[in-house]
């Protein structure tokens, strides 16, 4: 599930992922450093109701993709570009990482729902870190989209089937 | 119709009203604030011929919607994008105006056809105005999507249907 | 075949070229500024095997392609945007250089593949030069399209038609 900001496509992966049986498993990301971002957790966590589980994982996603992605079980993940901005403020090995979450997705018995932002539409960033995130992101994006059986892109909320 | 900057979305928007029938209305967002933005309305308005009307209204859409959208008629508006744009300059109540937008467009006789900007697939906007923002067009664009019968993405002047 | 930063453009395009007969000849528009351009041109380079020839050339693409455009060939220009770039910052007559590159296009025997990135789609920039190069790209990626008989957009590696 690829898209824009607010382009509804945390709304259309989880109405998706609802559209699976399954126990509900939610892992978020984000990690609330101030007030903005707090915000924006609490919103989502709303449209969400009690059937799901949540677990809060900014860095370790590959770990909790294993431990959790069990038959029988559905996972949202919202979303990996926070997860990859996790990395990079960690300093930690994105090849590294981008491997370990794929070899992930391949074991998983679980149906995964994978949020992501589409970011390399706009001009090229004036900064030399926007435009390193920028392409870890797409990097990211492209190695994902290859594992996943669907990939959709959201815009304005609508839904637009790109594999699968 | 959605589209990037420079996608052509305006003149594909402009096809596309033309071959409605009936009295053909052009509905104005923008405000020639500088002699980039005049110029930017001059190039649209040399594109349209006598057969439109023009209203140019950037703040009350709803209002020039819902006092010219009679049956008969097919009314351009260009564009969304602009018009939330002069609300945020002039403090405007956002879910308010968008209520009152869907409403309009719910009651309308008329075709509209609408031009936004698809502004959420870059990076991460530095100031907390230009996420503002960008977070407020990605949901009117929805909003927006939802009400309407078909929905473009206009790229590299082509459209693609998302929609209808 | 247009796409965002990292979306994986460049490698499907050149699937596309190595799918189709003929002398392949790469036509190269980067220049190497800087440490970060240098490195991602040899990251391409590395991607194509010795059946390729390569043709650097900054601006005068038109004159290239009339040049090597013969049939039994298929040429694979990376890319458009930076050529655009290029002319922007040589102050050669932008709309000049797209009559000459859509002229040269029409006249071509060879199959070409133009590799051009989607820059439109995130907030208004701040500074009026990143504003008049969007607003460039914008046009230029029209008319190609225009001129061209199949385009695609790739999102996350995945090709999307739009043309053809």
């Amino acid at each position: 599930m690829l898209g824009g900001a607010r382009s509804g496509k945390s709304r259309h992966a989880q109405a998706i992922a609802e559209a699976c049986a399954g126990e509900r498993v939610f892992v978020a990301t984000a990690q609330a450093f101030d007030g903005e971002m707090a915000e924006r957790i609490a919103l989502h966590q709303r449209d969400r109701d009690a059937s799901w589980r949540t677990i809060e994982e900014p860095v370790d996603l590959p770990g909790v993709i294993a431990a959790v992605a069990g038959g029988g079980r559905v996972l949202l993940v919202d979303c990996l570009t926070l997860w990859l901005s996790n990395l990079l403020l960690a300093e930690a090995d994105l090849d590294a990482a981008s491997d370990a979450l794929v070899d992930a997705i391949q074991r998983a018995e679980a149906n995964i729902v994978f949020v992501s932002n589409e970011v390399g539409f706009g001009i090229v960033p004036d900064n030399a870190l926007a435009r390193r995130f920028r392409d870890a992101a797409g990097r990211l994006n492209q190695r994902v989209a290859a594992a996943c059986d669907v990939v959709e892109l959201v815009v304005a909320g609508l839904p637009l089937r790109i594999k699968g």
